[in-house]
């Protein structure tokens, strides 16, 4: 199996440290040249429990170089992640443009939906999304430590031959168990409203995951989108949604969400993908979120002020 | 005329420097001790346009030995300026009982409207309201700058036999202009909406006051706080509210608010006074304000944030 996976975040990273124990085909992905030189030469770094694995014999290649010009050398792909950010898939895919013919089958790892909205202009056969409830931090570029052993999950948008079961299914993986799911929707739903009760609150307010049950009045706030996003996701099982809500931010709660990571980095976050789906949703349905639509403008202020600090600066 | 200004914050600071100098009685009683000493030795230094003034014949006492001990040798007060924090209103009307029958009139500066509803228990002949447009910023515990000329308008809620008329007109400080209202209510909720569209947004953006009109996305979370608070208020003109709105923060645009301030010390807002008090009459009215009730709750949440480190530090 020839597995390409796209991004060398920290979910980039440490799916390809797991899945290059198991294949001898993979290549890594990175945004950065200079990332690609360092992973080719140290190895990449998997730290977990205190033991650090020096996986080797991971290749790799700058982004563009593989999209734009290398990939004549690969004669096709069987599995193709994409672990990039919600905000870049759009340019990954035009940049799939051309070499998708190569691509036997494709899985999204992303936050929120705002990937599922371009789906429509993929011609790859098999597509697939996935949710990564593992906590990773990469420390360097060529080092991932996994902080929290969870689950990857994963389910077909459209199934193709199965290609993607099939790379799956024979892999072992104690510490990256792989769990495959019927149905896509209600997979990313539930993600997608922990996503947006936990990561716009915890930015705004700068607070690790579990103030947000501490706290009375930030709970209440959380409630409140919550209460919205199952009026325009139509959730049915309302109550348990909610438990799973508290249970991720009880068992992240000393974690800082990536969007407050974002906030505190000053770069874009995800929100397009996260609240900003969830508005053009209510849209379509003529559903009123006026507090999603309060927090959408928050978070998008606070971009807007980083974008000029960078001018500025 | 005798005049007794209780808060020696900014405000109670600016006030007592350009009053001592038109009148020998008069008394600023501080939370603190040791500030009053310091004004006693060092005069109280007010800072305007690069100029210094010393002024020397102000009085100090510590507020708890003027309210509950001292007050004996004052035979009577003709003008009780309260200028603490709105939050601080309550102790200081109980402190008060006992020794009101010394008081002629009194005249309260404080933000937001939460103290108006402490008036029916007040046994005071004459009760005024005044709002502050200067700026004035304290630097140590004698010293005050006047970053901004504006006004000191003030009206009665029952004017008795006219003590702050009567001490008022006379005065002529031309950098430091008191202007008499006819009517109390609309004063206060022209400074009320103002200080609910500015301050906590301000506060939670951590922005100054300008970034409320040049960031598109923070106009408009302005723009629906202003539009509950004019419903709740059922303010009648309300175009010309929101031209001064913006015209405030366009003044003061590079000010700090003194929420925020009180952000950055990580100590009590005045939220109860400003959108508690939107709330409480929201309330009474039966009219829904979700987006102040939001702002609110993400107010009211940092405090208690603010209030667990300090029982941590």
């Amino acid at each position: 199996m020839k597995y390409v996976i796209i991004g060398s975040g920290s979910i980039g990273m440490l799916l390809s440290s797991y899945l290059a124990q198991q294949t001898n085909s993979l290549l890594l992905a990175t945004h950065r040249n200079i990332q690609a030189n360092q992973i080719e030469q140290k190895g990449l770094h998997l730290v977990h429990t205190d033991k650090i694995t020096k996986v080797q014999h991971v290749r790799t290649s700058s982004c563009s170089a593989l999209l734009k010009n290398n990939l004549t050398d690969i004669e096709t792909i069987d599995v193709m992640i994409i672990a990039v950010k919600s905000h870049q898939v759009k340019q990954v895919l035009e940049d799939l443009k051309g070499i998708e013919h190569k691509v036997a089958s494709i899985l999204f790892l992303q936050n929120g939906m705002g990937h599922t909205e371009m789906f429509h202009d993929i011609s790859i056969p098999e597509v697939a999304v996935g949710v990564v409830e593992h906590g990773a931090m990469r420390t360097n570029d060529w080092t991932v430590y996994h902080t929290g052993v969870g689950r990857l999950r994963w389910s077909y948008v459209q199934a193709g031959k199965k290609v993607i079961e099939t790379a799956f299914s024979p892999l072992r993986l104690n510490e990256f168990p792989i769990l495959q799911e019927k149905n896509w929707i209600p997979l990313l739903h539930s993600k997608l409203i922990v996503n947006a009760c936990v990561n716009p609150l915890t930015a705004l307010l700068m607070v690790k995951n579990g103030q947000l049950l501490e706290n009375k009045y930030y709970l209440n706030m959380m409630s409140q989108v919550f209460d919205e996003a199952c009026t325009v996701l139509e959730t049915s099982e309302k109550d348990q949604m909610w438990e799973y809500v508290r249970d991720v931010c009880q068992k992240t709660s000393s974690n800082s969400s990536s969007m407050l990571l974002d906030f505190e980095k000053k770069r874009k976050t995800e929100i397009d993908s996260i609240l900003g789906y969830l508005l053009r949703q209510a849209a379509n349905k003529k559903i009123h979120a006026p507090i999603i639509a309060y927090l959408h403008d928050a978070i998008k202020g606070k971009e807007v002020e980083f974008r000029e600090g960078e001018v500025e600066s």
